[in-house]
This record gives C-alpha cells, sequence and structure tokens, in this order.
C-alpha cells in the first residue's frame, strides 16, 4: 500500500447504534477518513446515513463488504456478532476498525486475528479509553523512567451504565453482556497501557444485586503483572454515587457532570414495560431514530474523555491522568500538566486507524492487545466463579512508546 | 459495680507519645474522664504529664497498676507491648482501653480477652477510625434495612503515613510495624463495621517499594462477608496523592488540608541521618518533647475524624459517610445528612468507655471485634505472601446496632 499522507481511509460502518453515535463527531470532524458505507438492520438507520453520507447503504455486512470503495470497516454491532463480521471484512481486505471488546471469547479473537493474516490487513480495536490522550501521555511519562517503576495502579468509576436503555442480550453475561465485558474492556486496557508490562494472574469478585438487570453490575479485580507491579479496579453501574467530581468534575465524554441529572437513567427506565420496549427505546435514541439528535457542531467537549480516577503509583511519583491534564505527585512537589481539550474527540483513534491503514504501522491497540484485555475479562468472571486466582497465559507485551502522542504542551 | 452517671472514670496512661497527644484533646474537653496517672520510660513525658494533672507518674505499668486510684489504663505503648501491658492492668483489675492493633498476633488477643475475663474487666480497642460518628451513622442507616443489603464497599486511603518519623519497629513488619498493622487495623474495622456480616475469606497485595523503608507502605485487599457482600480496600502511606480533597478536604482530624504542606513530612525525614535521630525526632515532637506543643484550646475540629473515602453500595443506595455528614445516593435522589463537628474530638471513645466501666455495658470494640480485625490484618500478610485467598475462622460477629449513637440531626 503506498504511504500518502493526504489520502482518505474510505470507512463502512457495521452497525449505526450507540457506539456509532458516539464515534460520530470524530467521524465528522476528522478529514482524514470519510463514511462510505454502512449496513445495519434498521432501516431509519440506513435512511438517515444515507441521507447524512450520500453513501450506499445495505442490510447487512455480506453486501457491503464486496465493495471495492472501501479501506476499512468500522465493526460496531452487537458483541455476539464481532468475530464474524471482523472475519467476513478481513477475509475481503477490509482493514479493521472493532469496537471493544474484541469478541466475547478468546478463540473468536484467533480466528478474526488469522483472518486478519490471511486477508493482509490490519486490526485495531477501539473506541476504547485507553485511547484517551491523557492516558497516553501518562504511559510516556511513566516510560520515561524519571519516575522509576510502576509499583500499583487503582482505578475505579462508578456510572449509571446498568441503567441504559440495553437491548436483551446486554443483560445476559454469556450472550457478552454485563459490565466485565463492556465496561471492564476499559478499565483493564487503560491499566494494562499504564502498567506497561504483562499481566500475570487475576482475582476478582463481582457483583449482580439488581434481580431485574440479572448480569454483572459491579466489580473489584485485583491485577498483578510481571514486574510485581499489580493494581486494584473497582466498578459499579449502578447509577447512584457517581465518581466523576473525582475526575475534575468531567463526564465521560468531557462534558461537565449535571447535578441535576441524578437518577435519570433509572428514572426512565422505570417507566419501560418490557425487555422488547426497552430495546426499542435504545434503538430510538440512536442514530436514525425518532429521539436522536444529531450531534451539535457547537458543543465542543470541555476536556478529554476519561473512564473514571486513576491513580498510578510509581516508585518515585504518583500519576494520575484527568480529563484535563495529569497530576504528578513527585518526591517533592507536584505538578499538573495541562492537556486541553482536542479539537476533534476521539482524534486518538483516528491517528491509529490512518497510521495502519496509510502509512502500515502496527497499531498499539492490535488483535493481540485486545486479546490480552480480553482474557483479563474472561479470567475475572472465572475468578468469581471458582473464588481463586486465574492466571494468565496469553499476555502481549505492550509497545514501550505506546503511541507518537504529540509532546505534551 | 455500682452504675452512676456522673462517676468519673479515672485513667491510667501508658504510653504518653503520639497516640496520646492525640487523644489528650479528648481527654482534656470530655468531663466523664480524669487523667488519674500515668507511666513512660521517657522522663520528659512523665514531668510534663506530673505538671498538667498533679498526678503520680511512673517509669513502668508494674509500679503504677498497683494504684487503687484507677479504674482503667490507656494503653498506648508500641504495639509489641500491648499484650504485656494489657494482661497485666487487667489481672489487677483495671478495665482496658487498648490502642489499634490490639496485638500483633491472635495468641496475644486470646491472652488478653482471657485476662480480662479473670481480672472481671473489660477490654475496648481503640481509638481507631471506625469510632468516628459518619461511620456509626452510616452503620445505623445500613442496619435499618431501609436500602436493602450491603452488597459492595469501597474504602481508599493516600496518606503520608510512612515519612512520618517513626521508631525502628514501626518500619518492621515482624514487630508489628508498617501499614497493614497500622493503617488497615482503621480500614478493616471501618469496613467491617459497615459491612455487618463476619467476614470469611481476604485476598490481598503489598507495597513495599521504598527500601529505606523496609516494611509496607500500601497493600490492596479484597474481603468477603458470609452475606456474600464484598470490599475492597486500596491504602497507600507513600505521601504523594492525597485523597482528602475526596473526602470533602478534611485532614484525618477533621480539620482543612493545607495545600502548602505538600511533600512535608517526606522533605522533613530527608534531613534526619539514622534511625536513632529518627526516634528522637518522633519523641522530640510528642508529649513532653521539645518540639511539642500543647494543644490550644480554640482549635476546634472543622469536622469529624475520618479515615479516607467509603463507599458503601446497598441494594437499593450508595452510602458515603464523609466527616461533614453522610450522602445517601438512592434510586430516585440523593440526600445528605449533616453531621456537624463534634464538641469533644473522639467523643465516641469515651461514650464506650463510660458505658463499658460505669454502666457494665458490653463494648461494640470489645476483644473479639478487635481479633477479628487483627485477623483479617495478619490473612492479608498471609495471603500477599502464599498469592493466595485466605479463609477467616475466627470473625465475631458485630451488634446489629453497634452503638447508641445520638439521633442524626
Ligand atoms: N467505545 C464506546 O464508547 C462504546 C459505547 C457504546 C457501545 N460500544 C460498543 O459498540 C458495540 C455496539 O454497542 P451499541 O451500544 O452501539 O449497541 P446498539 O444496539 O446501540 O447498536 C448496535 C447496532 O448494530 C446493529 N446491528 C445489529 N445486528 C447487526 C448486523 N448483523 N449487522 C450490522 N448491524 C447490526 C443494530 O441495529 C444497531 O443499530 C459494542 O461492542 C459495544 O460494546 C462502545
Ligand atoms: N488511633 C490513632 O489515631 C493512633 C495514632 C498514632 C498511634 N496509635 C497507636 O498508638 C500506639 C503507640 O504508637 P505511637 O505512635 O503513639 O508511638 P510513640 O512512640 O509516639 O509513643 C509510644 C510511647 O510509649 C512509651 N513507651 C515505650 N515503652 C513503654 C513501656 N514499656 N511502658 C510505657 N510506655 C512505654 C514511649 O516512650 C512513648 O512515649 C500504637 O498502638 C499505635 O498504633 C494510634
Amino acid at each position: 500500500m503506498s504511504a500518502n499522507a493526504t489520502r482518505q481511509v474510505r470507512l463502512g460502518v457495521v452497525g449505526l447504534g450507540r457506539a456509532f453515535s458516539l464515534m460520530l463527531p470524530t467521524f465528522l470532524a476528522d478529514q482524514r477518513v470519510r463514511l462510505a458505507a454502512a449496513c445495519d438492520p434498521r432501516e431509519a438507520a440506513r435512511q438517515q446515513f444515507a441521507r447524512d453520507f450520500d453513501a450506499p447503504v445495505y442490510e447487512d455486512l455480506a453486501a457491503m463488504v464486496t465493495s471495492p470503495d472501501l479501506d476499512a470497516v468500522y465493526i460496531a454491532s452487537p458483541h455476539q456478532y464481532h468475530a464474524a463480521h471482523a472475519c467476513l471484512a478481513a477475509e475481503h481486505g477490509k482493514h479493521l476498525l472493532v469496537e471493544k471488546p474484541m469478541a466475547i471469547s478468546l478463540a473468536e479473537c484467533d480466528r478474526i486475528i488469522e483472518a486478519c493474516g490471511r486477508g493482509g490487513v490490519r486490526v485495531i480495536v477501539g473506541h476504547c479509553h485507553s485511547f484517551d490522550s491523557p492516558y497516553l501521555h501518562a504511559r510516556q511519562l511513566i516510560a520515561s523512567g524519571r519516575f522509576g517503576a510502576v509499583r500499583m495502579i487503582h482505578a475505579l468509576n462508578y456510572t449509571d451504565f446498568l441503567y441504559r436503555p440495553r437491548r436483551p442480550e446486554e443483560l445476559q453475561t454469556e450472550a457478552g453482556g454485563g459490565v466485565v465485558f463492556s465496561q471492564a474492556a476499559h478499565q483493564v486496557d487503560v491499566v494494562r497501557l499504564l502498567a506497561g508490562a504483562p499481566a500475570t494472574r487475576v482475582r476478582a469478585t463481582l457483583g449482580r444485586w439488581d434481580p431485574a438487570r440479572p448480569t454483572e453490575g459491579a466489580y473489584g479485580a485485583m491485577l498483578w503483572f510481571e514486574d510485581g507491579a499489580y493494581a486494584s479496579l473497582t466498578y459499579s453501574g449502578y447509577g447512584r454515587f457517581d465518581t466523576d467530581p473525582w475526575n475534575g468534575g468531567f463526564s465521560e465524554m468531557g462534558f461537565a457532570t449535571r447535578e441535576a441529572d441524578y437518577g435519570r437513567a433509572r428514572r426512565k427506565l422505570a417507566s419501560i414495560g418490557s425487555a422488547d420496549a426497552e430495546a426499542r427505546l435504545k434503538a430510538d435514541g440512536t442514530y436514525g431514530g425518532p429521539s436522536w439528535q444529531a450531534p451539535a457542531g457547537a458543543e465542543r467537549a470541555l476536556s478529554n474523555q476519561h473512564f473514571g480516577p486513576v491513580i498510578v503509583s510509581c516508585e518515585h511519583a504518583d500519576i494520575r491522568p484527568m480529563p484535563d491534564g495529569i497530576w504528578v505527585y513527585a518526591d517533592s512537589q507536584r505538578e499538573h500538566i495541562p492537556l486541553p481539550a482536542p479539537a476533534v474527540p476521539r482524534f486518538e483513534v483516528i491517528d491509529e486507524l490512518v497510521d495502519a491503514v496509510v502509512h502500515g504501522r502496527e497499531p498499539l491497540h492490535d488483535g493481540a492487545w485486545a486479546r490480552s484485555t480480553l482474557e483479563v475479562c474472561l479470567a475475572m468472571l472465572t475468578s468469581a466463579r471458582e473464588e481463586r486466582d486465574v492466571t494468565l497465559t496469553r499476555q502481549a507485551r505492550a509497545s514501550p512508546h505506546p503511541a507518537d502522542v504529540s509532546p505534551v504542551a
């Protein structure tokens, strides 16, 4: 493939749902990509896409994937389809941007990686919050060695994840539902990035305490790394206490958290009668649906995105990536390194995509990387069920310098 | 013993060090106790005590304990002496207020409890932060059942514990040093109080990353309870990131945290050449020492005391005890229950002491209770060393209503 800095990546979208809606501001603002096709069984979404992008739409991927006018596909379909969609697209020579989690079993991940090998294409797994600039910059600071080795990482996040409208399978662990597949996929990825060394074992415990939402809504986990560092992770998606005020007062997407919104997700859900109605509510609020709102050009985020407070304790400093910068609590003084809100949200995903597709560079968030995160998530489920440590055997080594992030201001 | 509400408890102090200095404002302000004697090998401390209280002083407990003018002793000597001091005093018929941790082995705890049985006296272990009103009130809220069962507790605390001046044995784990014996003793006690049910197992990991302070300075732990609840605990005493701003901006003692103080503990210590000099520095800054400052009557705390942020997730609410009140994040709304700063700091300790000594009531923080906390701490050390879950076998059941705390304002 000829490297050409100005060449646009032509992207086909698989699944025009919530994840796509969240990536849409990026796709609209970043000139390095162009939305060139989409497939989704939802007709309203297809019509919206055809109107918005004057591009072909399809009912399924099989029809779209034969198009010669696509460089890559963005797979944002439900978890249980990631593997089939990814393999199909890779076999047709399309590079892959696959939403997290990569898939729901290690065998599926293996199949995707093999298909990419056969198809001669690259796979990037994301968006995932480990793409957020503060974590990438924090990793660079750590990798510089100035503060000594990483010894302990603490990551916590309290959200309303479990009470956002869901498809039925999002509430079934066997189908890839629950916060371990959907949210630990972010938190573990962030922690692994910051730790640098491969993880070796995990001990976890799960919270399932709303019988109406019978999947994991919370977890606690300890994770150990080859170099002796350890991490503790705490997550609740039960929509009560919220950690955003501990992280600068910014929402996950970098907007101001609204106090008046307390309990909104649970309240909205309370009026819904059935699982079907709930799935409809989700679809209605997403791309092309009757209650969907197109991203307003003016509504620019106040900060980088984030996945809750994280503190990395190194031998000589605690490093705290926050949405608006990084606090370095060193031996004799502390310092705040500001990181302004990006002009294009999630531009980091496009950085890696363009690097891979246009420049042929190996992405940080590649298949082996994302499979490692899934291995940890699956081990969390096993550890909780069997009440024991689970040894990890398929952990990829992170590249020492995770990404060419622009130098800190 | 005849119950007499106005009778003062005559207290003999064993060890006039930092713990005593921290209890002194309580003893001075609470008319229900009177400091009636003290023993300490430090002459400066004895002289100061004799001047301040016009009371007899002794070089050691053996001399003091025969005095008929003492109802109880407050044992605030180094950890390794707690058991011997407690047994001696109990055998002489003195009730016991023993600083945390109760002792450094379960056998020692057993001996203390037996000695109390033989002496017909009660033992209270504290001060410990589980005496702090916000935790006691939170426990009452939880025990009311209004919010359903406890499912998950998260407790975290980042302090400068490891860099405060220390005696040599405070940096030796075998001698009861390090943050597990000194700080988990608080955090585990708080978590057990809030959980209510007996703990069943623990998995922990330890941080020892400053070779100049070769004991535990950090830990992570998961704790499971009989009713299926679990807790995750995170602690760092490495003096960098500080969790106080996440807990209302109050220091452990309920004062305003001072931003300008960043790195002070480590800076001060850096000028000390030897372990001897460091121990001297500690003694000099404590009761009767040349750099000790008597508590100014006017300096009243702004809030209750605390041991870092804690979030208790129940089935229907997250309960967050904070120094100035309790946040209840319930299904549809959140509520703040204010808890004003007490007129007498740590009055809760005197509540329990008077209840036990004057009214003959069984204290919450009794020997079996404190032994349970020590069992968890010891299990944390074992779990980290042997890299496995440790089953707990000697956990006391908490009384359903921990204390007669005054009704919430
Ligand atoms: N990175 C993030 O911030 C983020 C946020 C939300 C979701 N996600 C991830 O995105 C993925 C999708 O989740 P979601 O919340 O957007 O779900 P969703 O239900 O909102 O969207 C899924 C979309 O896929 C469509 N679809 C279903 N079957 C399809 C098929 N066979 N072919 C093509 N399209 C199909 C649906 O009609 C729907 O429009 C998941 O992997 C999820 O974890 C990521
Ligand atoms: N609850 C709290 O907030 C708190 C705070 C600090 C310490 N503590 C606890 O208090 C206890 C003492 O720790 P510290 O920091 O005050 O130590 P310290 O060194 O400041 O004080 C110990 C005192 O005991 C004296 N002493 C030593 N041997 C003695 C003996 N044989 N008989 C009588 N006195 C003796 C020492 O001279 C010293 O004055 C420990 O159990 C510690 O965990 C509790």
